[in-house]
């Protein structure tokens, strides 16, 4: 098509209220448009690279068997009451109310849809394995949408659910769909989308990975360890520790401590060392408000995630109160009130001579012993990993935690929600059982928005072949001389009755208009027709990443470009 | 892919609550699942119906240089307040606030979204015209959703906005949308899709079309002039009479009609001709209350969409009460109360000797001429045009009054949104105007119910190719025999290979459950491999519709499959 009639601006301005270089680059290269907090429309250039993108997810989904299917956007909340997640799940779930008063929700993602269109379906065993999935809209009521569109509201995804009759299926399935990622990404080109082990989160289920593209923008933490290839989150990265005792056995000493409430102001004031000293951090439940307390290693931070996953319930940061029991910067295992939960980290397992809170005002203990001098029935895994530290698997000082975002991510769920949801199904011996479920998500927006942040430079986004907009932009540099137009429509016309996308600038503006404008749109492929060039017979062709810039003969161009075409979608094949 | 893979159950039985047959096949075949009141799951064969029925449409929106692009489906109120329309329109448009209190609607519609993706952009004069489109899904809180797939609360839809600098312009594209829309229909195998003149209704603007498939389970009215090819719906037929005036001119006389409240009981009462009588029909306004007494000829119906265009406010039927002056039964233009808006249908214009009521319990009048009678300022047109009617365009006596199913509507909107939204551009001598729009629906999911109740029999859907879910349906009768197996095998194999989509039944069933699934799958093309057939190195080859059935060598088959394929394509073109 013909630049000039493409509907959206084009600007070279850096918008202020973007704080990353893909959101800008949407937003001057006429990609999107704010509507809303983390709500967009999109323009035709984005519209084309989601639908490539759709379709290379939905060929590997077919490829593994997947049936495309489609849910609904609303939901009645009965559904959502039948897992127990219409309760469960916070204000990111979008609950109202229709015209009858009967109570929906916007789907946020489909485990209870998937389950109630095959219950009746897979009543047999004979029906097993199968997946379902959809590409479809779904609403997530983010408290803080960022990065245009890295963390939206409304936002296409893709989501299938797998239905096996046993564990090993399903981890068979599970692996093949692994691969099926690692392929819909190197598609898309990005091929250095790493997988990591993550926490399931409010998915339930056990075994699940994150597929991450790492960049400093990126909103997740990632260990990663160079020496052995493990990766995980760090939300479900595990620590472990080199022990720091020394042996040396002293007595429990309680000192004081005025006005130091914080354990480094503790420690400088003792002159101990951050890691020979014991870290309270305070939560309540959301439920009941009852409090937990976690001790951890002083030079060490508590891993929310990981004390959400052992009390199996939400819980936000505490207010101390005075009817509490608890004495803020002074709370301490010896001694503390049994009116709440306490979580000891194994980072504390073993050790000795540690300062840590006296549970009164402004006294801390000197020369803590946990074995000798707390009741503590249970060490459990709560802190998070950190950089330089010990890595879970091969147990070298070799983690790395980058940052990275995710585009997609695969659950084993077991069997949380057919048993909820009542699915069962009949064996070979007539016996009923629940299937077991794997499900597996990519957000669309969210993986070009990646991709652009993967790659781009200073002039704009670097679209790999496979998804960009169009292949080739034409640039007819002087428009007006007669010899450039007529060389320039004879191409586009050649090129478009061949099949390829071409994007055609045959505006009157000056060639840095146009060159600005390529590079925005950032497709491929392109080629300047000028006059100085056609003085010598020839036009120019390159490519967007500056790896090919070649002058060719105007009647070899056709011949070049589809050269070039088929090079560049080798790379994402 | 093989039909025992095919997620989904097949059944005889005709579902109790299925009142239309495209809704019993849909449910009967596997391809919804019912979620809650207007809201359905597809499964696969639908998925892939609609996706096939999207593409015929994005490629006829491109030709006509439409851009695709994307909408929210979760839209900020403030967008719609701008319009006018999150107050005018009813509860049909879904509210609700987000987690921090923002109001918001589901899109039902996108003209607000259109504008305000567009207003910067068209700025210019030189930068019109221009189209956009979306495909996706909509949500409008149905009251009465009904008949599976034709009347739901969530669908999938194509929308699209034109934008124009004059109304020439409009026109000239709107013709252009006119032939792609019936492009659609045709090449979704629905040729027989006709487009009537419609009303507007709450979209606003003047000139607009509906496609409507002709079918008795349609909800909408259709008047249809065979003489003259004039259509319209009935909503926004214009109604012409034959003046019934004897040229009698009675006295006017009040007589006693105890307990006749009804003008038919009234005109048998005193012998008089329906058509010699005055109907009132009385109505309250949504916003006040306020009363709207409708006259017309005691034979005709009111039209309310006629009246809702006149007063321009919505209205529901009045409850009289004691105080509002009107005696229910007895209503007529003598001496009616002056608080209420009072109009009179363009069929008692000229008219005498007529009975009507006398605005007086148990009273009527007889010989009431309005022109002596009544102080009437201005006559309307009202009333609902009748089967046998005459045709407002070529004046005879040849309305025939179809039912039929809506699949589509244009609409030439004018400056209501542009105004509204303060969308303006400049043109060449600087001045500044707002642009001109057009918008143009198609619903994909009701547009494929409508190409099954058009093309089913008693034992399933008849698909055309260019939307069935797979084009040839392959059974293997006696999957058990060894020959019938490796012969059907081949057939799917070297099919699938050569880029036919194929379906295949090698389970181990009857054939008669074989062919009843076939008949619910409703593919176009049937190969039957059987024992029987093979013996003489047959295989059968037949069309869903019966036109063809034929037996050919098992050498030839390929090739006269896909000879098949080519001729039944041909129709869908």
């Amino acid at each position: 098509m013909k630049l000039e009639k493409l509907v959206g601006d084009r600007f070279k301005e850096r918008p202020s209220d973007c704080q990353i270089d893909s959101h800008a680059i949407m937003v001057r290269g006429g990609y999107i448009k704010y509507v809303a907090n983390g709500i967009f429309s999109s323009y035709m250039p984005l519209r084309r690279i989601t639908r490539k993108i759709e379709n290379i997810i939905r060929d590997e989904m077919d490829k593994v068997d997947g049936q495309e299917v489609q849910f609904p956007v609303v939901m009645p909340a009965s559904l959502w009451e039948e897992s127990g997640r219409f309760t469960s799940v916070g204000s990111e779930l979008l609950r109202f109310r229709d015209r009858n008063g009967s109570q929906m929700v916007l789907g946020m993602t489909h485990e209870e849809a998937a389950v109630q269109l095959v219950r009746e379906y897979g009543q047999s065993y004979s029906k097993y394995p199968f997946m379902i999935y959809q590409i479809q809209t779904k609403f997530r009521d983010e408290a803080r949408p960022r990065g245009g569109l890295i963390r939206v509201r409304e936002f296409t995804m893709k989501d299938a659910y797998s239905f096996h009759t046993s564990q090993e299926d399903l981890e068979q399935y599970y692996a093949k769909c692994h691969q099926a990622y690692e392929n819909v990404f190197r598609r898309a080109g990005v091929p250095e989308v790493i997988s990591v082990a993550s926490d399931s989160g409010m998915m339930g289920g056990n075994v699940s990975h994150e597929f991450m593209l790492l960049t400093p923008i990126g909103e997740d933490s990632i260990a990663i360890c160079d020496e052995c290839g493990y990766s995980a989150n760090m939300e479900a990265a595990e620590c472990i520790y080199e022990g720091v005792s020394t042996l040396q056995n002293t007595e429990l000493e309680k000192v004081h401590t005025p006005d130091k409430h914080t354990i480094e102001d503790v420690c400088e004031y003792l002159g101990a060392d951050p890691k020979k000293s014991v870290k309270a951090v305070v939560y309540q439940r959301n439920d009941d408000d009852a409090y937990i307390v976690v001790f951890v290693r002083g030079d060490l931070d508590v891993n929310e995630t990981k004390v959400r996953n052992y009390i199996g319930c939400e819980f936000h940061p505490a207010v101390i109160t005075e009817e509490c029991g608890l004495h803020a910067g002074f709370i301490g295992p010896v001694g503390i009130t049994e009116s709440c939960t306490v979580l000891y980290d194994r980072s504390l397992q073993g050790e000795n001579d540690l300062v840590c809170g006296a549970n009164e005002t402004d006294y801390h203990y000197k020369g803590f012993s946990p074995a000798r001098d707390a009741d503590i029935k249970e060490y459990g895994d709560f802190a998070k990993i950190t950089d330089g530290g010990i890595c879970p698997c091969c147990g070298k000082h070799s983690i790395k935690v980058s940052r990275g975002i995710e585009v997609g991510n695969i659950f084993q769920l077991g069997t949380k929600y057919t048993k909820t949801m009542g699915m069962t199904y009949l064996d070979a011996n007539g016996e009923s059982h629940n299937p077991i479920m794997g499900c597996y998500g990519i957000g669309v927006g969210r993986l070009a928005a990646a991709v652009c942040e993967a790659h781009h430079d200073d002039y704009g986004p670097i679209w790999p072949i496979s998804i960009a907009p169009w292949q080739v932009h034409i640039c007819a540099v002087r428009a007006d001389d007669e010899e450039v137009k007529n060389t320039a429509d004879a191409l586009y016309q050649t090129l478009e009755s061949s099949g390829v996308e071409v994007m055609y600038d045959d505006r009157k503006v000056s060639a840095g208009v146009m060159f600005s404008d390529a590079d925005l749109l950032g497709l491929p492929i392109r080629v300047v027709v000028s006059p100085r060039n056609l003085k010598d017979g020839c036009i120019e062709l390159s490519t967007r990443d500056k790896s090919v810039s070649v002058k060719v003969s105007a009647a070899d161009a056709v011949d070049e470009i589809q050269k070039l075409i088929k090079e560049l979608e080798a790379k994402c094949v």
